[in-house]
Formats: C-alpha cells, sequence, structure tokens
C-alpha cells in the first residue's frame, strides 16, 4: 500500500482527494494536513466522511510527515509548497503540488503574476508539469510534481492539438472559461455566499488572471515558440465543472478534417479525453464526478475561425483526479486506477 | 458474472443503475430496455456514458430478456411490471421492480391509490419488500422484489426503531419529506422545467401522495397494528436528495437515551444507515451519490415530541442503489459491493 | 415627503428597504446607517443602486439622525435597537425596528430564547408587533413598531384564522417551514457559501429557533390562551422565499367549508393576503418580489388533520416590505403605497 | 389610456410584459391572447397574477382585436406577426413584434437563418429596429417596430461606440454569450428541464444562432460596411439575465481613454445603459427585473485587444422592457414611464 498524506484536506481540493483515494485499492491515506482545523475529527467538518473517516486533522510537522508517507499531495494555498520542498524530503518522498508553485518555468513571471516571492526556485527545473496526456514519460520519474490548474488543464487540453500541428494562429487564441464555484474555494467571503452567486453569472480577473501565463508557457511549447493569449474566467452558479469555449483563427487552407485528425491524433487512446462526434457540445454535466474531459469544435467557413471546446470537472481532472492519475504513473501504477469514475448526472 | 436487465434504462433511476452496475465488479448489463429510444445509441441519450457504454436502447422483448440475463431491474411507470409477471418468467430470472407494483400487499389498497388494475395480484404475496435493512433474511430466497419508493425508504428507516420499540404514539406521526427534481422523472412537463422549479419549494400531493399507504403498510407492520398518518412532499430546487422531517408524541416517561437506544439497535451493524451524533441534523448534501441514510432526532422537552430527520440520495438509497443493494443479497455476494461510494460533495 | 432613515442598511433586509423605498412617492431616504461601510458608496456595497443611490454610508449618530428624519427603520442585529431607544427619541421620530427586540411581550422569554440581556425593557409594552393585518389599528398610533419575524409572519398569517374561530387543536400545531437562504443575511460564514447551500437541504435550530416564542405568543393571543408548538425551519438552494407546512388536528366537527370560511373572514379583504382557490398549493415563485402572502389548507379525512400552507417572500412581507406597509399605516398614508408589486416570475 | 393587446401572453416574455404593464400608469392590457390556454384564467396560467389579473386568455382574433386596443404587442415565434401584418391593420394599431421576423432587413439573409418564408417582405422596409439608445428618433414615428432579441441587445449596446468610432478592428470580434433559462422559452422538452439544466454550462447554437445576422447587420450600420463576426450562445443555470464577453483587436494607438470617451458620447445620458467604474465587470445580479444595461470594459495590453462586458435582464430589457420603452417613443410618453424599476437583489 502506498501511503499518502494530504496538506490542505479540507478544502475542496483536498477533499475531494480523500474521495478519490478512498477508491483507491493500492492507497492509504495516513495524514489529514489542516492548519485550520487541528485536532478536529475530519468528518466534522465534512461530514460526508461520517464512519469513512476516523481520522483527526494535524498541523504540518513535516519531518514527520516525511517519515510517514510516500507521498504528499499539497493541496495549499500559493506559496506553501514553495516554501516545504527541499533536497532532503524529496529523497524520502515524492510530491504532488495542487498549488502553482512549480508550474511556472520562469520564476519572474511567476513572482509578476502571483505577487509572492518564491522560496524554492532551485526546484522549479526539476519539477514536471503534470498534465499526463502530454508530459506521461516525464512524469513517470518525478520526484515532484506541479499539478496543474483547473481552467489550465482545460484550456491546454482543449487547444493543444490544433497549436502542436501548427493548424491555428497561435497569437489568435482567444479563451473564454467558465467555472463552477467550487473553483473559489472554502473561505468565507461574501462573494461566495450563495445569495451572491446564485442567479448570477460575471466575469472577473479579466485580464490578469493567474492561470494565463501557465496556458501560453505550456501552449508556447506546443507551438514551438511565445504566445500571448486572452483568458476571461466567468463565476457560474454551479458546484462544479468548467467549460472552456476558444476562438482561433485557421490558418489558410485548414479543413475540418485536418482538425478532427489532430485531436484523433493526440487523444484517440487517451483515457481519460473523449473527442465528441461531430456536432455534440461538451457539457459539464457530462462530466461531473470523473476524470473525464470532453472536447470539440467546430468551424466557422464564415469567418476563417475553429471554436473549441472542451469541459471537465474541476475538482476531478482540474485538481484531485490528475492528481491521483500523477501518481499512479510516479508509482507504476495502473494510470486510471481510482479514476474508474462514471460520470455522475443529474 | 451476473447478466443483468434493464426496462425503463432511460429514465434517471435506470441511468444511475447503469452507473451503479458498472462499477459493480460481478454484473454486466446485457439489456439496456427503453421504449422510447429503440435502436437509438445509448450515450445518445446520456452522454456521460460516451465512450462507456455502447450499447443500443432495445424494446421490451420479455422472452428474449428472460433468456439473456439473470436479472432483470423494472425502472418502469407503474403497471410494467405488473403486467411482465408470470411464472415462467420467474423461473427464469429474478426481478427487480423500482415501481410500485408489488409494494403494496392489499391489492384494493394499491388499485385506489395508482387508480389503476393490477394485472398480475397473484404474485403480490409473493413479492418481498425490498429495504434490506428491515427484511434482509426475506430478500435473500426472493424472486420478485418489491423495490421501496424513494420517500418510502427515507420515511421507513427514519421512524422505524420508534414505531417498533413502541416509543411514540404510532397515531400520531406526521412526516414532512422534501425531495430533489430528478424524483419527478425526466418527461418533458412544463411544470419541472429549470425556471418553474428554480427558485421554488412548493408542497405536492397533499393528502394523496402515493407513498402514503406503503409508508402506513410497513410502520403499521412495525407497530403491530395499522395505522395512519400524513405524509407531505415537497419539491426542492436542487438535482438528487430527499430530507424528511417527521413528528410524533412521545410516549409516556419515554427519554432521550430511550430513542438512542433504539436507533443503536436496529442500525449500529448497518453499513448504510448512518445514526449521527447527537446534535448534528441530516443534509442531503452529505449523502449525494452514495448508498447512505442519515439518521438523527431531537427530543422537544416543551411539547413531548421528538423530532426525527433522515436524508438519502432518492435515485441511490432511494432507487437504484438499494436495488442493488437487493440483488447482492438474492445473489448472496456482499451486501454492500459495488455500494461502496463515498458521497460526492459538493 | 417623509423623511427616512435606514440603520443596518447594508444587510439584505436593509437593501430590500432602500428598493422599497425608491419606488415609494412620499419617502425620500436621507441617511443609509452602515457601521461595517461607513463612508463608502452605497452603490459600492450593491451595485444593482449604481446611479440611483448617490449617498455614502454613515455610521449610527442617533442624536443627528433623530434630527434628520421622520422615521427610522432598525434592520440591524438583535439587542441593537434595544439600546437606541429613549423617550426623547421617540418624541421626535417613528420607529420601526426589524430585528427582535420588541416582538415579545415577556421580557424573561426575550432574553432566554436570544440569549442577551434586554436593554430597554421599559419599551416593551407600547411596542405594537407590526403584523398589519391582526394589528392594524394599533399600528395607527404607534410610535414603536415590532416589525414581525420573516418565519413568524407567514407562520401567524397562515394558522391565525383556525386557532382564532377554534377551528384546531391549539396544542396540536405543528410548523414545518422552509426559507431562501437570504433570510441567513450577508455574514460571510462557511455554511452560507455558496457550494455548501446549493444542492442542499437541511433542517436546523430543531426546536430551538427564536421565531418560535414569537409565534407562541401570538397565535397564543388569537387561541387566548398560551400555546406551545412545534416550529422547525429549513435552509433551501434559492434565494428569497418562505413556505410554511402546518399541521393540526381538526376539533371534533369542523368541515373544510368552516375553514374555508375563517379564512375568507379575515382575510377576503385584505390586499395583501390571497387565499387560493381549492386544490393549489402556495409556491414561493409566485410571491417572489411582491408584499403577499398566499394560504391555502387542505383537510385530510382520514387523519383529521388540517394541513395548513403560506408562502411569502422573506424580505419583503417577511421584512421590508411589512415595514413599509406599517410606515404607511402610521403616516396615514395608503396602506398599499409602494407595494403594488405584482411578483416576479420566473 | 393606452389600450395593449398581446399575441402570445403566456410565454416568459409575454407574462413580463404583463408585469410592466401592469405598472405602467398611461396603459391598459385589455386583451390577453394565448393559443395555447384559451379561455382560460390567465392566473391559472401564471399563478403569481392571481387577484391582479382577471381576464381569460384569448385567440388570435385580429380584427377584432385591432379595433380594441392601441398597440399590440406580440410575442410569439417566429412567422407568426409576419403573417398578421396588413396595411389595413398598421392603419388602425401599432405592432410592436418581440419577434424575428422584421429585425433583419435582407429577407433573403432571415429566410436563410430561420429557415422559413417570410409571409409579408413588403412590410420589412417600414419596420424600425427598436433598439431605442440607437434608433431613438426613428421609433417615435413608427407603426411598426421590429423588437430586439435578447442576446442581440445585448451584444449590440456593448459593441457599438468603439465600432462607430473605428476604435477596433470590426472584423476581429468575437462575442462569447451567456443566458439565463427563460430566454428558453417555456416550451416542454426534456433539454429544459430543472435536472438537465441545474448545475451545467453547455455552448449551443454554435456559429449558427440566428441572433448572429442580427447583430451583423446593425453593428455594419455602425461600422458603416458588412462585417462578419463570432457569436457563441451559452446556457447558464439562473432564471434571468445575459452577460456577453466580446472580444476585439483594438485599431493602432486607441487608449482605454479613448475607449472610455467613446461608451460616455454614446451613453452618459442614457437613463437605460450604465457605464461602470474602471474596473467594476458587470454582473447579470446586478441587473435582474429592470431595465438596465450595464457595461464596462478592460483593455489588455499586451495582446492590444479590448474585452467589452455587458449584462443585463433578457425579459426585461432583452425583451419586454425594451418593448414598453418602444411604446412610450411611439406613444410621447416619458421613455421611462412604467421602467423605473430599481434591479431586485438578491
Amino acid at each position: 500500500m502506498i501511503k499518502a498524506g494530504i496538506i490542505g484536506s479540507t478544502g475542496y481540493a483536498g477533499q475531494e482527494l480523500v474521495r478519490l483515494l478512498h477508491g483507491h485499492k493500492d492507497v492509504e491515506i495516513v495524514w489529514y494536513g489542516s492548519r485550520s482545523y487541528i485536532d478536529k475529527k475530519y468528518y466534522d467538518v465534512f461530514r460526508n466522511m461520517f464512519q469513512i473517516v476516523e481520522d483527526v486533522c494535524k498541523d504540518d510537522h513535516l519531518d514527520e510527515l516525511a517519515e510517514a508517507v510516500d507521498v504528499i499531495f499539497t493541496a495549499t494555498p500559493q506559496g506553501l509548497c514553495a516554501s516545504l520542498v527541499s533536497e532532503e524530503i524529496l529523497n524520502k518522498v515524492k510530491i504532488i503540488d495542487l498549488s502553482a508553485d512549480f508550474r511556472i518555468k520562469d520564476v519572474t513571471v511567476y513572482e509578476k503574476w502571483y505577487g509572492i516571492k518564491h522560496a524554492s526556485p532551485e526546484f522549479i527545473p526539476e519539477a514536471v508539469y503534470g498534465l499526463c496526456e502530454i508530459n506521461r514519460e516525464d512524469i513517470k520519474g518525478a520526484r515532484l510534481i506541479a499539478n496543474p490548474g483547473c481552467y489550465t488543464t482545460c484550456s491546454i487540453l482543449t487547444a493543444y492539438p490544433l497549436v502542436k500541428e501548427g493548424l491555428i494562429d497561435a497569437r489568435s487564441i482567444i479563451i473564454d472559461a467558465k467555472s463552477g464555484t467550487s473553483g473559489a474555494g472554502r473561505g468565507a467571503k461574501v462573494d461566495n455566499l450563495f445569495c451572491e452567486v446564485n442567479e448570477n453569472i460575471k466575469a472577473y480577473g479579466v485580464t490578469t488572471h493567474r492561470h494565463t501565463p501557465e496556458i501560453e508557457e505550456q501552449l508556447g511549447y506546443a507551438a514551438g515558440e511565445p504566445l500571448l493569449l486572452n483568458f476571461t474566467p466567468h463565476l457560474v452558479p454551479m458546484n462544479r465543472g468548467i467549460l472552456v469555449t476558444a476562438y482561433a483563427n485557421l490558418k489558410e487552407g485548414v479543413t475540418e478534417a485536418d482538425i478532427r485528425a489532430a485531436y484523433d491524433k493526440y487523444y484517440k487512446d487517451e483515457k481519460f479525453v473523449r473527442v465528441l462526434e461531430p456536432g455534440i457540445c461538451p457539457e459539464t454535466r457530462w462530466v461531473e464526478g470523473s476524470n473525464y474531459t470532453d472536447i470539440n469544435f467546430k468551424v466557422d467557413p464564415r469567418t476563417h475561425r475553429v471554436i473549441m471546446m472542451g469541459a471537465l470537472d474541476n475538482l476531478v481532472k482540474g485538481a484531485a483526479g490528475q492528481a491521483v492519475q500523477n501518481m499512479n504513473l510516479i508509482f507504476g501504477l495502473d494510470e486510471a486506477e481510482g479514476l474508474n469514475l462514471v460520470p455522475m448526472f443529474p
């Protein structure tokens, strides 16, 4: 059995990790970290876990934790994981970081968009960007995984094949994303109260959202050159789900068949990416609770643009599910172990 | 492998059964029945099933079906299962009926409340009321299971120990129930449109809801004598979940400790009934997607009443999950096989 | 023009008062009190008010306020209004208190249920309980109005005629109430976050909710003797609306016609109480945004009980609308002035 | 008093028109047309109207109707209004058509996108596109108004000043729109059931939505030349509201100040368009129930694009409110009469 510890187990992503790992036959959670609920029963924080998890929440005693587990998941605010990582720790355990600390290779970009100083930039080069469908081989040998963001995973997977194959003008990409509210976290803020979110939709972080440089970096690798794009997130009155609607100018002569071929090339053997049949738009309801990303596109012959669409569950493929997928790869397990989840509807 | 057929696989309960059976290691679904979608790909009706279910929907050829499967689930409108059952069929397959056809022992009561003539009253005596926590032993040998209703399961489990132990005046029971909208089915009706249900709560079927005599019959067995009660269902703007708030007069001298002891007596070894800690009220969010029923109570010393509360997921413990639990019992499997589902939150 | 000041103008009820008074031809709001947002533009707190309200929020300088206005609305936490009232103030302005401070005549009951010491019990006898349909004449001459609670208004109006006419056993009343989330206020609490409330229903304050003694007192006056009852509130995932489902034993020989006659007797000339046609259940969607309370009932001949149902908008008839109705009565205006609001659907 | 008739009064837009006209001091509705509910009480279809509207629904006897009223609103499916209009009718009454029949000047474009033959193309030239902020003077003298679509109103108002002033490349416009579900109408369809819409977001009509050519035509007038654009609508789990997020390339040298000046130029005296303060994004919650369109923008210096955002209530400014605004202009009333509605929150 792989022994796992979770730092930040009482946020929404941390709790989803608990749910998923409880359905994983090769993993045992031995450490429920939570600074906010130290010594409190985990099920007092999330009552769905009553009679399932009997543990109490613990503080982050990293040394003790590193001795006790094989893998640490950090589902914590920005900066925390960077402050924990050390050569000594990485020699003992694998770290899968669900925060942004190691996602961006250029530390100045990180520090500018996140507004904090990076505590351990020396580990950035080693960290592997844990988007399994793209970096599978690198993940297998990694000690430190930068688990991608929720918007990011959806955006990159949706656009990647067309960028990689050079079918679209990479400088023309516009990503309009919509997210359920669990992405905003469990912090007590007026803006996230039921009555403020319900019956409302809004854009936020327009031109400044922190997932922007992460998407740009990864799609830049695919394009073979740096690129800039627009990314606009929106908050939707639902619990889970991200929908990405992305626009780009088609390169001269590119046909619908070329685009479908590109998606097939990269995803037809991928278990967790479903390229939908022509004419079917991705919808968040069809992926809820699962590790799938549903993708499709539509060509507009009038404007010579392609509209790319992707949907996933922000807490699964956008966070905890992807973290488990990374763990499976690192430990040589079946990549889908614990993730064979039929989407729950309605 | 147990071969299963589902008649009515394209309603919400039928689809939930598909989800659950796909996670069941001993079952294979070989027949997706649906009169409305004959010859259509199942995933065209429920796109969460894309790349998971490749079958097409079939009409109800009962003879063919009875040869092909070990168990038939009927998730159909009232009257259909009653019209299918015969000695010949029951000699070949087990039937688990999610409709009300065989739930009520007195056929005149059935015909009065449902307003239809029962097509095969001769099988009513044989049918076992499939509330596993109460009728476990009878279920094991059954050929025909009357799978309980969603409101009914929640109401009975919530009140059963106190009635059985004679702690409350059984004639004083009032059940005020609240349900998510999936309980109303997938039929296209104006009353179930998003804009009609959202931002609304209403009572319906007041004094006349069909689950009333079913609850009365089962609690009557517990009481040892017939009883009448009030049952008032309400429609709540959420997808899943039933919450029951039930009121009854305490018998003279009954204490909180007596009540807790009664709940413990019947449920402390039950995997799918969680009696909560004192002071914690059941909430539907904590059972969503799982087979749990959460139960608790509060004594009011001012009025000498007890308020009993129960919560479950109407599509799982209230329908498909309970059907699987019944199937497990019939076929001698671990009762929880395929039902080890951590509630999904949020 | 009547000059109005609002203390606590930045809660949900306070803001609704602003909305309603802006549609009132005889009132001008000259004071937007808010301890939390002093010196902030009101529209920065509620952006629906942009270009409608240009004022900034002010602290509670009571002396200054009493000079500036004719009427003060206090939409504040318990205890605040009691600490402000004095003979001097009441000689200058009318006070309509939306909190519970003056609702309960027996100060020991108030102090027990609310857990705070009452700062000015000497004004309790003078305060008029502002349920206009019942205390209309007393309200007209009042200096100090105790504006009823939201659950309370709905519960009392629903049960009042039957209690008053002696048609039901007043000791058998059970009130099961359901409320939208705006009733929980705008405070930043985890329990009221979107993801916690959405897709959930729960009971809370079971046997201990503070509106209980208020309902008991008022219905006790109607009954002519003290009574105790059960009141169970539930939180529903919607913004606005309260639905009350109340149960009581019918007295011997009481008929459906008797009950309808009782409702007609008290409400047929009431503009803001709509007794629905037989068979039609009240629903919150039909009263949203308006000052109506919709009421109906169903007799259960099997159990000899009556199920009484009422629906209102908790922020209008349950708070701000009723406050305006009280103000209209006090100042001799048309009782419906500013309240001729067609319910907004959907 | 202006006498009004509504054909199609039992759809969501028709019902909203009833709500608004009931608050209009100069209008009396004398004809509630509804083919689906002939001879049924209007309040049996919309129970918010109980004790407010006593009329019964009538069939469309156009001759009789034209004698009885001064203005006819047609809130009907495409094609119906076109089949009713005639010189004789227009000599008697004003027609404000909430359908698309007269919105598009080029009948071949209409027939292609709507897939139906236009029954009275001879009246297209006369019809005035009723976007009051842009065509105010033409509206005043009109006999036949083509009331704009909901997505269209929001899209055009949001982009108009920048197109008109030539600040953006009109060929680069991409409009990503999100709508509440009332825009989908009250027809009984599985896709619009609560459980299908709730907890879901999806794009639909991608590259083919019928509002596309309407937006292109109107913005083309502003640009002074034809233009093509991408318009992608999405369905959001909320009752009301449209949010438009639009993207365009800035022309060389255009500054944020230029853009703000353009918005001010066209909207600073407009009562129903609120250009928000810098940094504040429009949100649908702040306009609900009102006739406002809230607009703002953000310049992205990295990509040299502008993100334009607009929000309105699809049933008010996007349908019934705008229809009333048009009526007010035609009949020489205060343009805001009956529309002084403070947005209702929450």
